[in-house]
């Protein structure tokens, strides 16, 4: 289950080759193929990644300007999707064209509306900020999963797997499984925030941070629609004021989720330190630790994916950590709901 | 959709083991499991592939003189496909055979007909004379596809796209696109016929004949049921008289597909250049010139392929330039619906 | 199909690793995933390996002590499967709990009761005492099969296969399809017993004995539920007394077959010789003989298996050979209908 109605990141600002390159990217973003170009402009065009001749996708083609011509029978497409020359004929059809997808470049994240055009909301667009501001540095994170989006959304939704999965690496304290967050309903999402009070630094920490005692940790974070995490989070010697400004380390991370298809997910993840401390091997061991950890998400998701597949007689069991996670599949379901009857409405007016 | 009742190119004659070599050849055809071997007396032998005791492969037994022997429990089958000898039993069961097919060997080809054997008919072999005549040389081409045999045969029907995804080998101008050939419905197919005047001959031909100026191109095929493509082409000096005879260069081509399964393809080709022009070097560069653009098809048409598979709300749109694939394709439904009262009938008088 | 109230073989002793190992051993069998790992009393435990929460698999988490933590959220499992942890919570849930099978670890294999373990019956075990008896020595073998367990048991019960798929390892005569065995309907299987006078050693024996002449070979053994070989086999000198004492080769073996899904199969085998015959090379050259003819049968069996694949428009036919596999599907067919009956008596009683 995914919805239309909504921004999906769908690439970093980097991965879009440059206006005069002559490669292009293609990309299935909930089971539909895209290609996302950069207009000589600067901007980008986000159009259906499958010409409407015989299918091919034209990201398998070539760039004229700021149009496209399929690689298999030449047919040539503006920026909008319509199609402006058929090799061979005098007319072009008025059906000949491909779907064109409202897209922004936002904080270096590349955003696609995918549902209808008209309904596109700049101010539903996340507030990535750290993605894009000189106040801080990050690295920028891309994982596929074999998986279904949703299934990574819980992992998001609950950090006391941070005590276990990432035993390691984030974690380095049963202490987080055992607090429990502060769980908050919020437009479009849920809020959730955690302290743990006196728990030595996680091995990720170390290399950012000379803690000669025990920490007191924080993350506070959004989860909203589509599936963008946003969090500030960091740590402080045990007992310091909670003061931003004062000593310690402190992240903003940016994450998001994108269905490919029903069982495939696109990850996109930064987590930004202040510019003004640290240098670039502290942007890089932010990485390396992010990716290591990531990674360890994937092993175990995917594990569960595979048992999964096996089947069971019995549900899963919901327990009280699970708050969050419960709250946002209700958020879902019923955003999926209004989509529904909207489609009905849409289709008994058309 | 396929029919039955038709010659099918299964290999290229030398893919045949000889009658004394240790290995037996197996090849899967219209979904269904074929053992092809050389009798003594040289000619070819389609049997089931599938013993009829426990299914096993024929194949993964041994000849014994025209005879094979099941190598799972010793079934011995005659060269009719019909059980001789179980093993420690003192009688065959009457019912112990395996499905014989019709084979030939004609010109190169391995022609095995699929349907009712007793409809079997050498006129319905096709004219591929290039395969095997002194006048003509060649290599012998074969490629697997996993995609439907169809989307090969709309791709072989319609050489606009030599303009686009053959530029840089076969096409080398967009002018072969613009062109409109002649599309001609003939007995069980179609003829195509494009003539392509004053352009720059493609890379392909370079190295076969020194062009000094621009060219005029012919291509003039004929694709008949199942899907076999006959071509004459060639191209000589811009202006030059439509004389065979005459200056430039000429080939014949001979080309068929075979459905391995319903997503996957068996894909047989060549093109012949006159014995009297080029050496051996000429062959092997038009068989490499093959190859390379053969290989552009196949990216192609699996890009296609993998977007088929993602689903569209939106069916393909027929264009002017399809005309040749469009009548081929209602040649194929005719046949395949007098196959259907065919066997309607032999059912209801059986 | 299979059924479920008897005892797997789902690993050999020495794949469980040991109770401080840092690993956790899971195993599919019957489509269920399972951990198994050795309490510190040196038993063996089966939990199925999925947590109830999220249905992560337990094996991707750690021991603690004889209970097993989950690597994602942390919930406790003790021996018996019952969570007796929730991280975070006071309370746990009386529902939070994984099953627990029956396990044994019986002459070198452990065993899994799959089915109502209130049902588990020690009596049932098989005697596979030349796994764990110093008389006897062999190496332990496993092969995994991607094809269903039934056409693996219809390979071993019906041994004319070794004249042709064994031709040149196990085999070497093709006496031993001409001889027809004694086929013998017993307690939940068949005995099969095959006498094959005046034949060659098979290549097989040959670095094991010095057979200066023919050989009369025996193959005695029974196949029972849910899939379990146990042979005597050997040879002596063609003509010379069945004196077991006498001079000659034998062996005794024990073969198990698993069913890992509904397409896929564990494999578990052993050959063993008598320990005053023959040193650590003679076990060494048997094993090896037998992966090399395993190996054989799986090239067959999954060549068959693919033939399946593309369907036929005929059954197989049955023959006299196959009169042991008949006799011991209907044993399987009747064992299932008294396990579906035991059943539906199960749920309307409950």
């Amino acid at each position: 289950m995914w919805i239309r109605n909504c921004w999906y990141v769908v690439a970093w600002d980097h991965e879009i080759p440059s206006a005069d390159a002559p490669t292009l990217f293609r990309r299935v973003v909930l089971g539909e193929p895209l290609l996302i170009y950069r207009s000589q402009q600067g901007d980008v065009v986000a159009l259906e990644d499958r010409c409407c001749h015989r299918h091919a996708p034209l990201s398998a083609g070539r760039r004229e300007g700021d149009c496209i011509r399929c690689g298999y029978h030449g047919l040539l497409f503006d920026r909008g999707g319509v199609c402006i020359e058929v090799p061979g004929a005098d007319k072009v059809p008025a059906k000949a064209c491909v779907r064109r997808y409202p897209a922004v470049l936002h904080n270096k994240w590349v955003m696609v509306w995918m549902g209808d055009p008209d309904a596109a909301d700049p101010a539903l667009l996340p507030d990535n900020f750290s993605c894009d501001h000189p106040d801080w540095r990050y690295l920028p994170g891309y994982l596929h999963y074999d998986t279904p989006w949703a299934l990574i959304a819980d992992n998001l939704l609950d950090f006391s797997h941070l005590s276990y999965v990432h035993e390691a690496t984030l974690g380095g304290s049963e202490r987080i499984a055992h607090v429990r967050p502060a769980v908050e309903r919020i437009e479009r999402g849920v809020r959730v925030s955690r302290r743990v009070p006196g728990v030595p630094p996680p091995a990720y920490y170390r290399p950012l941070w000379d803690f000669s005692g025990p920490i007191d940790r924080w993350l506070d974070y959004t989860f909203t629609l589509p599936a963008t995490l946003l969090m500030h989070s960091g740590a402080r010697p045990a007992g310091a004021p909670e003061d931003e400004g004062g000593d310690g380390i402190r992240f903003h991370s940016c994450q998001a989720l994108t269905p490919e298809t029903a069982t495939s997910t696109h990850y996109f993840f930064q987590e930004s330190h202040p510019s003004d401390k640290g240098d670039a091997g502290t942007t890089q061991s932010i990485f390396d630790g992010l990716m290591a950890a990531f990674g360890e998400d994937r092993d175990m998701i995917s594990a569960q994916w595979r048992n999964l597949g096996l089947g069971s007689e019995f549900p899963m069991l919901s327990l009280a950590m699970d708050a969050a996670l419960t709250q946002f599949r209700r958020v879902l379901q019923a955003a999926s709901e209004v989509e529904a009857r909207r489609d009905v409405a849409a289709r008994s007016s058309g």
